[in-house]
């Protein structure tokens, strides 16, 4: 694969100063577009040892305005990286619309590492490369223009160089921490890194591979291809929104064939007040024990919180959270994104918000608007939406592999409770600010809602994080179910056989 | 000063109940009209172990709308953290405008376990408490509403809780880390907290002493408490703006008289290209050089360019940034803020780009803008400007005790070469963007601008941090000044002693 970046090719230093200065000008205009565009540009620039990703970066940045444009470099991952699923380290660099960043390895370094040094194996490579493919796709999904660069250097222009500058005490110190080792390497590094290109150079995400040996032939091929790059992306369309069918079979129009999953619920179920208080007494200090055991296994723990408008998210919250320590939780209530978040993909203020090993944190409503509010109200494109069900699967999935404990609770109340509580909201004086004109507007939506709801939990309930469906008609009953479940599924989680709490 | 807190004073069960709807609903009134004043609230919960500070957060939180309030606990400093300055870590935590922080013992438990376990000298405590002053006042004048709770329990009942807890399978776990260990240690603990108290006591930003023996009255104190300070908070006035008087001496009137330090500088300083080329082969590889043995040796660098329009300031950033390893450095351009900034402190913002040790933040404008451009505009108010001057110094005190070289450029024109750049920036296409009708306008207040930025100069020139002033007419010589200011200064910070590089 890599012949094609080993044939020697070289630019002139008269020819590279004749050349400067209109690419200089055509991506910096390049890059304005993309700045009034809300264009989000993601480079990645890869390659091996000593093929000079920092001086090309270097070369970048100059041309460029360097409002706007961020590098990052992954080299030592820090603990509050590593007490988080892999991937939040990249998401907290992630590009705000019309931003470029330029990202050192990223994660094909690390695979690649992880590879020649860790030992992962060839199948825990496959797995990952079929993660960075989801990903990638979902990023660009989103809006992004990613860009991959590969910068190569034959085998013995590498260890020409490394040896080079081993020798020379003014260039001594110009080389990153991992390039000094690299040339013995060099026949294996190309091996794996062969693979990883191979099966992540898809249509939509392609590879550069860039012949890295005469440095003016690099920077130059560098800036022209990012320049096409950004163009190419600017010139075409909005990328055509392929609407993909629904997987859900056509329903017959009769009531009685479109009975959902919700209408199955039995709503009657209830508590007593002394059934209630005594469920409560076992069940807080068995949760505070929970949450203090998480914490010392570094256990984390996400729940999400769905239900009806008026359906009773606040005061399961509020239940489940009396018995855990303030110390140990958050609650992020859900509305709409500030600026910073809605120049970001969907999923990146979530992302923001994920709890450290040892910490829980719980949604009042969640990354399910979009599927659920954004879908009805017709926030999200249709595209958007139905691609949705995949990318939410595909990002509590890394969670769970991370170790997290997901809990999603949707808590189900039926048209007539919904407008007894939105009567009775009105009349409570501490809670008359819950209820407002959009709530009403909401449920004349109902029907909509319940589709969208009913669509949610077939696609999205998975076995690494299961729906649990609540019947909320009576709060009592709805808020011991929540705190038993949370309670049942961290115990088994954290190997915790002695449901009295006696150890 | 603990007597106060140890009177015994209790709450029935029956008053609490009455007590609690309306307390309740006056809270989430006052917050609500927080929000509407963009009142950031900060409220710091210390106090003895075991007094239950988890459980009485928990109450407020059920008391408060969970929208906008966040908890933060400091227990275990991330590396992150400890590669920064060691307030940045508070920073991160603040609160937006119109929301609510509440944070666990925070600077105060940090400064308390130092001195317990960690053996800080009561010098080292007078020099933090002095800081801690600095910073809340500073918090308070930025419009933050500071709540200070220090929950206290009696020996006695502090070591009956933790034997209890220790004692009682259901609440074993309901402790945080540090508590069970505290009884062992009252007294010495009881004796740092009088000073810590006593002397961050301040009218501004008093502590709440609150007996925490009885739950109910901890907790009805506390939301009390908590209700009437931001009542009190949002029913003053606008604090007061008490302009100081400036400390400049007034001058007469005659041009002669208004010489500044800029009028002194020697303008016409420059060098050839010969002489600049070969400057440039000396510093660029020892400046590559010095970033990589700053890498090593986790040595972090803030560089500040600030000057007149046009002084050249990218053009320098551009010459340095070559010589630097991509990897290492971060160039942040500072313009209007986005909103999620602009509703922090203003330095909040600058925290925020602090760079971890071993990397270098170059700032293209900065922190100086409030006392140059926000001062000249209008855009601050002349308070707010002028407490400015004491608030940076602070700022980069706590930069250069962290170890960080901080280094401030002023590039400095004068009026008829700054016209001549304007005219030509015109005809150069790649760089017709970067001259816009504010420049123009800018250029009208000339005067203005000599002079905020000669006050600037002389109060914020500090040995920690010192100005450097450079004639900058020439670029040639203006970049050749910086780089040959930032290697020799890192060479003596980093005990590099070997100007060739030949090591």
């Amino acid at each position: 694969m890599f012949e094609a970046a080993e044939l020697g090719r070289s630019v002139s230093k008269a020819d590279f100063k004749q050349a400067e200065p209109d690419l200089r000008l055509a991506l910096l205009h390049a890059q304005r577009l993309a700045r009034q565009r809300g264009l989000p540009v993601i480079l990645l620039v890869c390659g091996v040892a000593g093929a000079g990703k920092g001086a090309m970066v270097n070369r970048l940045l100059e041309w460029l305005d360097s409002r706007g444009v961020q590098t990052h470099v992954f080299w030592d991952e820090t603990d509050e990286e590593l007490q988080r699923p892999r991937w939040w380290r990249y998401w907290r660099k992630m590009p705000a619309a019309g931003n470029v960043s330029v990202m050192f390895g990223a994660w094909y370094s690390r695979l690649i590492q992880e590879f020649l040094q860790q030992g992962v194996d060839a199948e825990g490579v496959g797995a990952e490369l079929e993660r960075i493919r989801a990903v990638e796709q979902m990023l660009i999904d989103g809006g992004a223009l990613l860009v991959k660069f590969w910068l190569h250097l034959p085998r013995d222009e590498q260890a020409r160089r490394v040896e080079k500058r081993r020798k020379d005490p003014q260039s001594h110190w110009h080389m990153a921490p991992e390039t000094a080792q690299a040339a013995e390497h060099y026949g294996s590094f190309l091996s794996i890194a062969t693979r990883v290109i191979r099966e992540t150079d898809t249509g939509h995400a392609p590879w550069y591979l860039i012949e890295a040996t005469d440095q003016r032939f690099r920077d130059l091929t560098a800036g022209k291809t990012l320049l096409r790059a950004i163009e190419t992306r600017l010139s075409s369309a909005e990328p055509r929104e392929t609407v993909r069918t629904s997987h859900a079979p056509a329903l017959p129009d009769s009531a009685s064939a479109q009975v959902t999953i919700l209408d199955q619920l039995d709503l009657s179920l209830q508590l007593d007040r002394a059934e209630y208080k005594q469920a409560r007494k076992a069940l807080d200090p068995r949760i505070n024990r929970l949450g203090w055991r998480g914490f010392e296994a570094r256990h984390a723990v996400v729940v999400v919180f769905e239900g009806s408008d008026a359906g009773g998210k606040g005061g399961a919250i509020r239940r489940l959270t009396e018995a855990l320590d303030a110390r140990l939780y958050r609650v992020v209530p859900v509305a709409a994104p500030n600026d910073e978040e809605a120049s970001h993909h969907y999923l990146w203020r979530f992302w923001r918000q994920m709890p450290r090993d040892g910490y829980w944190t719980i949604f009042d409503r969640s990354w399910y608007g979009r599927v659920l509010v954004e879908r009805v109200e017709g926030f999200a494109t249709e595209a958007e939406w139905r691609r949705a069900y995949h990318e939410i699967n595909n990002f509590e999935a890394q969670l769970a592999e991370h170790g997290v404990t997901v809990l999603k609770f949707w808590l189900s109340i039926d048209r007539d409770e919904q407008l007894r509580r939105f009567e009775a909201r009105k009349e409570t004086p501490y809670k008359k600010h819950k209820i407002t004109d959009e709530d009403w507007r909401n449920r004349e939506r109902w029907d909509d809602y319940k589709a969208a709801v009913n669509e949610m939990i077939i696609r999205t309930g998975t076995e690494y994080a299961p729906w649990h469906i609540i019947p909320a008609n009576d709060k009592r009953y709805a808020r011991i179910e929540v705190m038993r479940i949370v309670s049942e599924t961290l115990a088994q989680a954290l190997g915790d056989d002695d449901p009295k709490g006696q150890r």
